[in-house]
């Protein structure tokens, strides 16, 4: 199949459109996880398969398949998945975009009466964020049997119910999730592609409207990091006498800035966050020398490796900066979860398919990388968004929309795999 | 007079174990300003000066003066003061100290039959601590007309009622606070000299039992020093692209320390703080960069200029650093006390007197500091005392103390102004 066809934007227009009328609460958008924001958003995405044509399926855990036939019904098919879930007081974009480009590159295929070789289904996924019920990807890696049955317990941050309670409410079965079966088999998976807005500003500054995704980092966390000096008198003691804690933690993350430029020069894939950091507001003050900080160090690369070095250069200069300061520094235990490569003959595809070929690391979690992590060869797309996501001012254009949603499908059209 | 005189040391052991006992609250000393707990010391004081057969007279705002009359009543007196209150769950000697020293070394006199110049007055100074009224030095700088009639309306921390109706309770008499009315006429005193517990651990560190002090450092403190960048995701913003107030804030602190110690390496007198450093808890999170920090940067010195430099320097790195972060660093408005320096012949003889002569600056406030800044002549000794000062804690042999009140009893023996 081969034809200068182009997704229909038209569609993707209207859909962005009813899915923002339909689930904005306010300034932000409100698609709870299992509830009834995602439900519209899941209304929306079945009603517009249902018009354009393609089998509509649920499973037990609620998520909704939207398929085109293929040749071979049997063979393997390949899933264009996204989440239509949203963090509370989130955007249009984030998840949605996903959905929105699998059913407008479906409609496209369908109008000009193409047949694919094998089943390609759009898979709008459930509960992909972690805002509501603590857990992410519920709907992918519970479809792929993944899930802690202990997360069925997990109440939702807003309203205490649980996971278990709420999917019952609305009409779906926990079973599968308690016996950890799975409801998609690996096997039958030929490819997983997802598009999804960029959640940085990295394409806003490049000048460019879509990228491939090298792979979703993996994520190494000294969750409660802590510094324990000595409260003192901060006129009365000179510099050689201090246990000052709030000096040890700036010369340790002062520390861990060189090990990150280091790591960069040397081109290595590295962030490194401090996001939370503070003394102790029941005992500093401001004539103290503060006593203890507790703080977060946050690392992140597609490179276990470069995570592993990271983490052990942290401990050495914790133990190091902690003597020199007279104080301890206890990094404490991290928590880790894997970098998620994507497919390397669908990255070089899809980079032979933009315009502006740029490649770039997702600092940020995806159902992409669940279904990486099963084997399943899955590549992504970003689209440029500016001011970041998660919050009710993304803004993604439609013309760099459709200039990811093109390569999908020019990428469907030809299969590399 | 001349003579191989000693402190009555017994009278100080007995008065530092009948101020323990009488105002010890569970662990720690509690001697309220202007409360029971200070007057209990009061008391104390009082009973021994009358057993001395000291001269006794309390100042219209509850200050004691215990006095050994001289050979020229008129002529200007000398003033061994220290205060009597503590704070909450405080130590038995921070100010105890003082009073204890003057009044066995006018005992010593006393029993010798020695008759000074002029009159030798030990004061027991009310209220030097801002825990209870959040204002030091009430009553040494009440006596010297120097109190903001404003104060009056302070309310005590615990119990919320205001300093004019608790010294109304306590007998005392406001008015001359309200009329800012000078008790005490600098050119009738001769000279300050107070004996404290040093606060930090420099003469624990250093294997010496007392030291003079220089003079009482100066501080200039950006109390709501604030760096403003913007939230965003850990994982999903390159260090190109981040506005991370933490980072930002590292760097400007770490930058300090190497301003602290070039100016230390020049031989200023510097020591550099802070005391309270934080994200904000609503908004912060372990996957997010921080778009914001509060701190606060405490510079202590006995030189106005160090603090004008370092504080001119430390604006300037608050506007470059910030610049290279992209994010705004805005230290705010700094609240300065000025430096006091102990007289210089007053510093010198006490030199004289140690067998291991050690001079420090003070980094913590004393009543000392507001005597100077009157123009009085003022000497202090430091006596060494284990786990800093303010808690329960506090720790000072009488073999210490009793080095530091020779001193005093020597120099009193042959005043030198």
């Amino acid at each position: 199949m081969r034809a200068a066809i182009q997704p229909d934007l038209d569609l993707a227009a209207s859909l962005f459109e009813d899915l923002g009328r339909t689930t904005r609460r306010g300034r932000g958008i409100v698609r709870d996880s299992y509830g009834a924001g995602e439900q519209a958003a899941h209304d929306l995405a079945r009603s517009a398969a249902t018009a354009i044509g393609l089998e509509v399926e649920i499973d037990a855990i609620g998520n909704l398949f939207m398929t085109l036939a293929g040749r071979d019904r049997r063979a393997p098919r390949i899933i264009i998945g996204s989440h239509l879930d949203s963090v509370p007081q989130g955007g249009n974009y984030d998840g949605a975009a996903g959905v929105v480009a699998g059913l407008c590159v479906l409609s496209a295929l369908r109008r000009a009466r193409l047949v694919p070789d094998c089943d390609l289904a759009v898979m709008a996924i459930r509960a992909e964020e972690s805002a509501w019920f603590d857990v992410p990807y519920l709907g992918s890696a519970g479809a792929l049997g993944l899930l802690d049955p202990a997360c069925l317990a997990t109440p939702r941050s807003d309203n205490g119910r649980s996971l278990e309670t709420t999917m019952q409410q609305q009409g779906f079965d926990p079973q599968p999730i308690r016996e950890r079966r799975r409801l998609l088999d690996p096997s039958t998976l030929r490819a997983y592609l997802e598009l999804h807005i960029e959640q940085g500003p990295t394409l806003v500054a490049e000048g460019l409207p879509a990228a491939v995704v090298s792979g979703i980092r993996g994520c190494k966390r000294f969750r409660n990091a802590r510094c324990v000096g000595e409260y003192a008198h901060s006129g009365a003691v000179g510099r050689r006498h201090r246990h000052d804690a709030v000096a040890a933690t700036v010369a340790f993350l002062s520390h861990m800035e060189t090990v990150w430029l280091r790591h960069e020069e040397a081109g290595a894939d590295l962030v490194l966050t401090a996001g939370e950091l503070f003394t102790d507001p029941a005992l500093h003050g401001p004539s103290k020398i503060a006593g203890e900080t507790h703080f977060v160090l946050d690392l992140r690369s597609l490179s276990e490796a470069t995570m592993d070095a990271v983490a052990t250069e942290a401990r050495a200069a914790a133990a190091r900066i902690g003597a020199a300061y007279r104080v301890s520094i206890d990094l404490g235990a991290t928590s880790d979860s894997p970098a998620a490569m994507m497919d390397n003959r669908l990255r070089a595809r899809l980079m032979s398919l933009l315009e502006r070929p740029f490649e770039m690391a997702s600092g940020a979690g995806h159902d992409a990388a669940v279904f990486a992590k099963v084997g399943i060869p899955s590549g992504m797309i970003f689209v440029r968004n500016e001011n970041g996501s998660h919050n009710a001012d993304e803004a993604m254009l439609l013309d760099d929309f459709a200039v990811g949603t093109r390569a999908l499908l020019a990428m469907l059209m030809d299969f590399p795999l």
